[in-house]
């Protein structure tokens, strides 16, 4: 029963085909981070990519055996820390796990977990069809990984998030068992709902091989609408003013900061001088698409926007959505970040906003806010210099009073990117005792001895 | 330790309301079935009606004290036994359970359990909202006997079913503990999904006792199609004519056992030599309205439709919509009804509806089919003659074999209904051995008294 890295895993490699299993260093240490780039990060006992859900029973039967504990990964694109290697633990790694069926008779696609979510959409569409969850690393990020976080994305605020397109899966248990749960059906309720359990359950009851996703008739065509506010108080106001009228197929908002890190790296002509930009999108079809667009241009000019500009262009609407994706990755170039997830109930939006910037201003940090807010749901970038210790105490700070402000405005300490390892200081205060308990019951009937994922979430 | 109706309940009528509690024989008389009507139905030990989350609390912790089970009640709807009486067991109503706010800044609904779910859809509508999950029973079923369930509807082939508008629960555990999960916020990855583990767990893991519910803007005026068909076959060959084009907002089966019994029922003039039926709706605006109606009457006609009807008008729509929801009451004038509620992946749906004929001609029963056809889900309801004891058990081999034909279909023993007392024989036979395990698993670790509905689905 060691985890200290000395257990011997030719036992395992041996079981499983010649080079599955990597023992390599230089191997080992890309796969040590995700993208919460968490200091403490361990080193992987040995990373194993299987290529079938045998492949991940043998394994999780050899770890079991050994006491060796499990750290799944997808595309290593967690932004709380989920998939950061432990010492003495296994890396699975799902990238080699890449078929994909799809079934348009059914309309869904079975895929396996190590797909990214791009590779998805594109058979789906190529098949005249469309999977919808769209999380801006949509293009870095596994089908896998997307079901075990339940990722949200752009389109959730009218298209709902990962759960919703889950009909079945196949899950390796910490026993090594495989079980199917759900199918091609589209409705069933033939016993507990553990399908849905199994979605966002970030690795913690088991590992996900196989994947049955609803697809959807193609997206209409989208109308997007940009607005630029002086105040990040007023484009938050006008995003409760459009939700109040209809449910717009996109609605992001990002602030000054993002806008021009954006401009810095992309250099699309984004306004520099503007407090916030919103970016919406109808796509409703034909008058109903045009009263939408109206309904979205009027509220925005009604909470003083200061520029309102709408195109049906798809080629201009995917580059204002595209900077919106690229805030991340372009705010990140200002500093190392500490990745916010916030949300709240939407009138409390402008609340939790305003809240982010007297917690930037208290601790002396620079945060960046952009936001899935069609959906109340934030992510304050909190920039800091890692090296710089104060800096780096005043930005720690910061992340918890944010999450502590989300809170106390009936909020949750994670919208989208789940507990991971970096919030679970947090969940607690938000959920109570009592749900936690629920949490460790569930937690240790499905995996007593605590072998998938040990660190996460509890 | 007795589950024998000897124990004293006076300790629990003391600790609640005077009233609250009820032992008078020809009342809980009431409350000894379900739609289900399974003759071995027992009697309660007592009834309590509470009215508070407390209530509740003080209920359950007397019944763990004194090993007395609990069979908690919505409206008693259920047509898979989930709310049957058990013999020295509490009977738990939650009729009384009737508080309810509309927020319309969040646009959601609290709501206490025992509100009918037309109840809630009215409030909702007051306040130019919409709740959109619409079982047949929505007149007479309780919205947490439909968490409970995760009913379905009619309009779940575009909307989706119950779990997708439960955005928070307040739920009572087996040892008395009441825990909220989830709230208004619209997106929340905080911890395992146990808000999507409770819906649809038929009260095995808790009593739910507050939710928080999604409303939507309101509904866009539908346009109905109706075509008739000669034959079940033509008919639901149109059905995947039209899903494999659009996602329609309605897409209903009626087989002409159901048309005529309806007919007999309602006299709106329905084609009684109709071979089968099916109700269309479009509620896309505009034009795209306009181009779904001319695709679900192409398909129609292309698979043989005799007759293709369309129609605007909310009147003439809400009579089509009546009918096939009137379809249950009007076929249980036949006789008693064995109630199916099998579903297949759609291409199966064809073959699924031939083999139910093929099944009621082996056994010589009557059997009525009609479906939430767009989402494979369909009611084969057999009748018979409780009386007979020949017929009945050979309408008992037919309900055994249509989920046998389920399952080797790929598909379900439920789609909408639940497992409940009446189905638990099956589940195995779809899920296999190690689902039941994790199950029995789940259902240990947060209720190992087995408090909560015995009997049920395990
Ligand atoms: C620039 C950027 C933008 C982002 N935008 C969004 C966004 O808009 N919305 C959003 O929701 N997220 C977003 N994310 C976060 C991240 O991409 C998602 O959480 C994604 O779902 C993670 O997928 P992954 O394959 O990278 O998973 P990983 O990082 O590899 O793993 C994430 C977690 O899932 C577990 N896991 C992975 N695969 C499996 C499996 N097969 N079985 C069981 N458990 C598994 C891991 O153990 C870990 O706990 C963003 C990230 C970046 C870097
Ligand atoms: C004519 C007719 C048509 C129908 N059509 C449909 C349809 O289209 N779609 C559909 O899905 N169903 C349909 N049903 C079935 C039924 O109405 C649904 O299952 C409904 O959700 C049950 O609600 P109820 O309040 O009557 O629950 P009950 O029958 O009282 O209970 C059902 C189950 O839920 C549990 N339960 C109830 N309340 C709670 C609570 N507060 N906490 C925990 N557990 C609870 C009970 O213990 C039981 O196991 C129909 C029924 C009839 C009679």
């Amino acid at each position: 029963m060691s985890h200290m890295g000395s257990t011997d895993v030719t036992g395992l490699a041996e079981a499983l085909a010649p080079g599955m299993v990597v023992t390599d260093p230089d191997i080992l240490g890309a796969y040590r981070f995700d993208r919460a780039n968490d200091p403490d990060a361990g080193t992987p006992l040995a990373l194993v990519r299987p290529t079938t859900t045998e492949d991940v029973q043998t394994t999780v039967r050899w770890c079991a055996a050994n006491g060796v504990p499990i750290i799944t990964r997808g595309a290593g694109t967690s932004l709380s820390g989920g998939s950061t290697a432990v010492d003495g633990a296994v890396t699975l790694s799902t990238e080699k796990m890449r078929n994909l069926t799809i079934d348009t008779a059914t309309r869904t696609a079975v895929a396996q977990p190590g797909l990214l979510n791009a590779e998805v959409k594109a058979a789906a569409a190529e098949n005249g069809l469309w999977y919808p969850p769209d999380p801006s690393s949509f293009e870095i990020c596994s089908i896998g990984g997307n079901v075990a976080t339940n990722a949200g994305g752009l389109c959730c605020v009218k298209y709902g998030v990962t759960t919703d397109y889950v009909l079945g899966l196949q899950v390796v248990l910490a026993d090594g068992r495989a079980v199917r749960l759900g199918g091609k059906q589209l409705k069933d309720s033939a016993g507990l709902p553990l399908t849905k359990l199994f979605v966002g359950s970030e690795g913690l009851l088991g590992i996900v091989t196989e994947v049955t996703l609803r697809l959807l008739p193609p997206q209409a065509p989208a109308c997007t609408v940009v607005g630029s506010f002086s105040s990040v108080r007023a484009a938050s106001e006008a995003v409760l003013a459009v939700t109040a009228q209809i449910r717009p197929a996109m609605l992001e908002f990002m602030d000054s900061v993002s806008i021009n890190a954006v401009e810095d790296m992309l250099k699309m002509g984004l306004d520099r001088n503007a407090g916030a930009l919103l970016v919406a999108q109808s796509d409703a079809p034909g008058p109903a698409g045009e009263a939408e667009v109206a309904i979205i241009e009027q509220a925005f000019a009604r909470c003083g926007a200061g520029e309102v500009f709408a195109t049906a262009d798809p080629v201009e609407s995917e580059a204002f959505t595209q900077a919106r994706r690229a805030a991340i990755p372009a705010v990140e170039r200002l500093g190392a970040l500490l990745l916010e997830d916030v949300g709240v109930p939407l009138p409390a939006l402008p609340d939790l906003i305003d809240g982010v910037e007297a917690i930037a201003a208290a601790n002396r940090v620079l945060i960046s806010v952009i936001a899935h807010a069609g959906d109340g749901n934030t992510h304050p970038l909190i920039v800091h210099d890692p090296s710089d210790a104060d800096e780096t105490a005043r930005a720690n700070a910061a992340f918890g009073q944010i999450m502590d402000l989300a809170i106390s405005l009936g909020g949750t300490i994670t919208g989208e990117h789940g507990v991971g390892r970096l919030k679970k200081g947090w969940l607690r205060d938000q959920v109570g005792d009592d749900v936690m308990d629920l949490t460790k019951l569930i937690k240790s009937a499905l995996d007593p001895a605590g072998l998938l994922n040990p660190g996460v979430l509890l």
